[in-house]
């Protein structure tokens, strides 16, 4: 391979890279917004540890557990702590990934991805768990579960084989993490005040609405490189049309979740808006690589949709998500994988249930690794604050410190 | 072509459609950080629409519309709807656009410009423009004014056979939304208080300066692949001469607004920095490529006067544009096509009058469509929200929605 | 060279351009949200003064006098103004700079990098220093002393010829900085109410912590540029290992620090956590390019420990550094060039000695220019605001304005 082209794609891969590790400032920034202003140290703090815990996770086992065929030779998939010492032969020139990037480059794009599912299941638990526990249930679900089940797919394992499709991970990445938020919300319960006397659900203001839609403006950013580094080379025919079907999806995700919830609500809801946007983009992520441009805008319409009644639905079911990870994550990450057997160029009902197959064996897995892990740390000590910190907010509690000093409040 | 060359060019051009889309950010950052918090939700609101929707307008029409010359043999500038079926052949290899990108990448870039002139009317409307008034004149603003624009002079127009030259679009993206927004608030008129029984401007202080600082700077850095993208491929010398004029002419904008205010004003006045940059990023955006540093910063600086001196204009001219967008996107854009014609490499007398007749027919065509249609849509549904409404806040009445829910307001 | 690997170095240097760019925004966020609400216009207004005006400075003279070889045959290294009549023969081209990038880049990127020095120092005097005052010390400090000790190693001259190293700048950037940040806090004198009559140093809650949180997450996004492009080209090899260093690193120092605290302080400390991340990034930055994976890891561990005794020794000795510059950015910044000689592949007794002469040259350099300009400007027109401003805020007293026009504040 030419050194130009090598340098082109490696230059995108790392763009690509940086993007994708942005995202944590969305997810961080959507989180916030969306919740009482006496948790926003909290959450800072978790955002803050998942991207520096799980990277150095990754580093540490992860990369090795979820692409054990890159040495070939040696121990297995448990190689801990086996990355760090050297690159593989070749890893640095065309040899290696087709001429698509460097070695460096696919660790470092991996790991910002594999610290996402944490990110997700943070949202749907905010505002009352532990921090102890969660960073716990963090260490353990990005260090072990994220790559086993990548490596089912992404690392050529059994769902690979099976001929399983998930370009850029509504599922592996996505459901990953919404199983696990689901689980946990399950676990923890509905925050205080979430739910009246007669069982129905009461909305709980977020306290930033800006830094919300900065956060699903930053995500949407980001996912040009989450989808576009998803083609692991800068071939230009791909990723462009990656993007423009990424694009696409999220416009009519979003446009459909305001006119369904609309129509529903009779009100124009900013964060039904953005949540839509969200669904539309987790919804292409399964098949942003094979899916026209009008294709992309169907399944962006049909996630906006989805989005609405999925929120509905948690809310129904008495379970309390703040965010919306589970409806957006979840729901729209399934939509999306199976949408692959639907639409686009590799529709089938023989892919459909090849997808739906993939679909069940994540769920199958993440929820019971999740309950198993949650289960655990809820023994030994505890998933949810008590029920003072949670009134005072958790970060006078856990942080000793205030994220808005200066500001008068109101209590709530 | 090489396939390192396009694929680097194509790499460039990707970028910079991230980069452009980001502005969007920037822009509602900036119009939120200008205001009031009553009607911070309304602003997302609109901004996330116009992101969105015209996305999907451009997809649906505005591409074809503005570049009707690319499939020859088909029915026209009007062919709706006709772009996502296919790309035309030859789109994705170097064979298209000189291998400068391919057509998904050309028609996503292109599609993150549209949205920038409705985006620019929004703030100047802010704070008592009905929402659904304000959509449908930016489906109409978007959908069709944009792109007849945008192919007189891009699309290979009568404006192009005659000479005339926009580099990135002082006139054809700048202009276009400063007439719509100039026309809008005529029609509008001021804010309730803006005004005071002596006919003299009162200042109505923004509520978030951090923000509005952050999107300026968000802006800036959206400029980069503004006008950087413009080259419409990567080649290393013009992209990277198009870099140092823009970054010069902004930096010399916001220095000469801010001494010029100061001068004037006696005070530091941080928002005429922020939007002397803006300024000379408009001011330099139609000539980015034909000049040298030392042009651009002159072209800059004097940018930056004429911010301060159009800012204090507007206010005499009792109308009311809470974020300064008349000054900065219509005069600034007009002071920028000139430029063209007075500086740099195209510089001569015969220029400037084709650039003269460029500004005049945009002039024309936008201020005229713009005032039918916002004119017709007063007549039909109404421009502005009730006193009630603008008192108390659009949020509330529109959306139902607090965008500080924790935090305790002054009124006003 | 080809072309396309000649425009593959120059879009990732363009890109890398932008990244360091938008770390002015990471800065003024950090500094903002570390800080009361009172000042923050002030602080944003000194940001975008340093980035604009740093800019043109280094384009009227830092440029040439920090790298005095590129025209040879001139008048040597004050050719001040010489920049912006015409780029040198072969700038454009593959000639220049080993095809990495074009004399146009080459500028762009490191006026980038010059305004950095005083953004720094910007951070540990906010709150109580006159903007004029600042602005005076601003100016000469990046227009002159920054380019000068840039010359030293990256002009080619003394330093570099004595076989230091500082890959990026540990002590050329951030030493500079830093330096000037200690001789100001030293000069100016602790804010009124930092420590009580008992001498003990008291905490005064900044009153923005997500923006603080952004602005880390920002400057650690800005640093893939800083980093990545100080390579000065796109090598695959090399850029993707210099950003695999920089994350570990980064997140090492994080979690180092938040452990470190967590242990010395019983509680799960944010800002320790964010400043920890900012002192791993400082101090990789020197060795990037000479480190393996294991051995940056090692380093920003060190350098998260070093942050949490770092700001603890400025409590103790008296100076007040609202935001902790001089414990990241000298500190850590002597740190990491040291470890240049301690790991990687450079390390030796030899090596560990011309590091110590470089971080001796430019504590000697730095510290003394920046007292005499301090000295100078504080008997001409004082470096610190009146006591009743300083009580009531920069914003009201400098700028006239408040930063949160519509929000109910608590006095202090």
């Amino acid at each position: 391979m030419e050194a130009g082209l090598f340098t082109a794609n490696n230059v995108w891969m790392m763009v690509c890279t940086a993007l994708v590790f942005f995202m944590h400032l969305g997810f961080s920034f959507l989180e916030i917004g969306l919740t009482r202003q006496k948790n926003t140290v909290n959450i800072l703090f978790k955002n803050v540890f998942i991207i520096t815990v799980g990277l150095l996770l990754y580093y540490i086992g992860g990369f090795n557990l979820m692409y054990p065929g890159f040495e070939e030779g040696d121990a297995g998939i448990l190689k801990f702590a086996g990355f760090g010492i050297a690159a593989p032969e070749g890893g640095m020139t065309p040899e290696y990934a087709s001429g698509g990037y460097t070695w460096w480059t696919d660790f470092l794009f991996q790991g910002m991805f594999a610290a996402t599912a944490a990110t997700i299941v943070s949202g749907a638990v905010a505002e009352r768990v532990k921090l102890g526990s969660f960073m716990v249930f963090t260490i353990i679900y990005v260090g072990l579960v994220y790559p086993i089940v990548g490596a089912w797919k992404w690392g050529g394992g059994w769902l690979d084989g099976l001929g399983f499709y998930d370009f850029a991970g509504s599922t592996l990445v996505h459901s990953v993490g919404g199983w696990g938020a689901l689980i946990a919300i399950y676990l923890l319960g509905a925050r205080i005040g979430k739910f009246g006397e007669d069982g129905k659900p009461k909305a709980i203001p977020g306290h930033n609405l800006p830094l919300a839609a900065a956060g699903v403006l930053i995500l949407w950013l980001g996912w040009f490189g989450f989808n576009g580094g998803s083609v692991l080379s800068a071939d230009p025919e791909l990723t462009s049309l990656v993007l423009v079907t990424t694009c696409l999806a999220a416009a009519a995700g979003g446009v459909s979740a305001f006119v369904t919830s609309f129509l529903k609500y009779k009100n124009f809801d900013l964060t039904m808006f953005l949540n839509g946007i969200l669904g539309g983009l987790v919804g292409i992520t399964a098949g942003a690589d094979q899916m026209t441009p009008n294709e992309a805008v169907i399944i962006g319409l049909i996630a906006g949709v989805v989005i609405v009644f999925g929120v509905a639905l948690i809310d129904k079911l008495k379970l309390d998500d703040p965010v919306g990870a589970v409806a957006v994550h979840l729901i729209c990450g399934i939509w999306g994988t199976l949408a692959v057997g639907i639409f686009g160029a590799m529709a089938g009902f023989d892919q459909f249930l090849v997808q739906l197959a993939g679909v069940g064996a994540a769920a199958a897995f993440c929820s019971i690794t999740a309950f198993v892990i949650l289960f655990a740390v809820k023994k030994v000590s505890g998933l949810r604050v008590s029920e003072t910190e949670e009134l005072e907010g958790l970060d006078i509690h856990e942080h000793g410190m205030d994220a808005y000093a200066d500001f008068r409040m109101n209590q709530h």
